[in-house]
């Protein structure tokens, strides 16, 4: 590693799901439902997802996309309000590299019928190996795919 | 709980220490050195004070300050590169309260004989309990405590 560097950025996502809070926050808690929109998807290999959805717990996810380099997700929780926050901190590392580290919080809050959901990521890209810009982009396909899971 | 918020916030700190970056990064690594600057102190009770310092490690401080409500620091260490960087998400529990989530990213950069260390707090506050001016303010005295265990 020739030079370590730290960008530190923010970014907040919102959505409005056809569904209510608690339906929405169980699509993070119960690991069976967040598996099929987190990390499974056409061309994504999933070599492990496992993980204790508490204060304190720890999970993990290993895939590889079309047979390229694995990709590992760390999350620990730090504060989860039922139906109403997450909070949780993770890192991303591409084969050997750790490429970012992160803290993101996830609030779901009652809009009529729906949830009106925010989530909001404070980054740490790392060596100059990840950026905000990308990160983002993940962020909205991931909200994608949870909006199609909802309605499943 | 009334009503359930969280707000977001950045803060960047910067010190010189007159002393390599090694020393300096060992006074977070050695939980011996970590304890007397981080939570020892004129009117401070400690009642505990353990963990792990490796990426994954967990670490729990308890504390009171003249015999105050018990305060908690639950950090998570998630990216450790040694005398250089460290990255750790923590929460602030006063009482049976949470009352923030954190990422910090503490950078140590040789200066001359000496090191310019610079912290970044990536916070979520939580449920007006707590807010970045107080805990900008907490770490300027904990980073002057830092410098004065270097000095011994």
């Amino acid at each position: 590693m020739a030079e370590r560097s730290v960008t530190h950025a923010t970014f907040t996502l919102e959505r409005t799901y056809d569904a209510p809070p608690a339906k929405v926050f169980k699509a993070f808690a119960d690991p069976a439902i967040k598996r099929r929109w987190f990390v499974e998807g056409e061309g994504w290999e999933v070599d492990e997802f496992t993980g204790e959805f508490k204060v304190g717990g720890f999970e993990r996810s290993r895939f590889r996309f079309r047979g390229g380099q694995p990709v590992r997700n760390d999350t620990t929780y730090h504060d989860i309000v039922p139906n109403e926050r997450i909070i949780f901190a993770y890192t991303m590392t591409i084969g050997e590299n750790r490429i970012s580290a992160s803290l993101a919080t996830c609030e779901f809050k009652p809009s009529g019928a729906g949830t009106q959901f925010v989530f909001t990521e404070q980054g740490a890209f790392l060596d100059g190996l990840d950026n905000v810009g990308p990160r983002q982009g993940g962020w909205k396909e991931l909200l994608d795919a949870l909006g199609r899971a909802l309605k499943s």
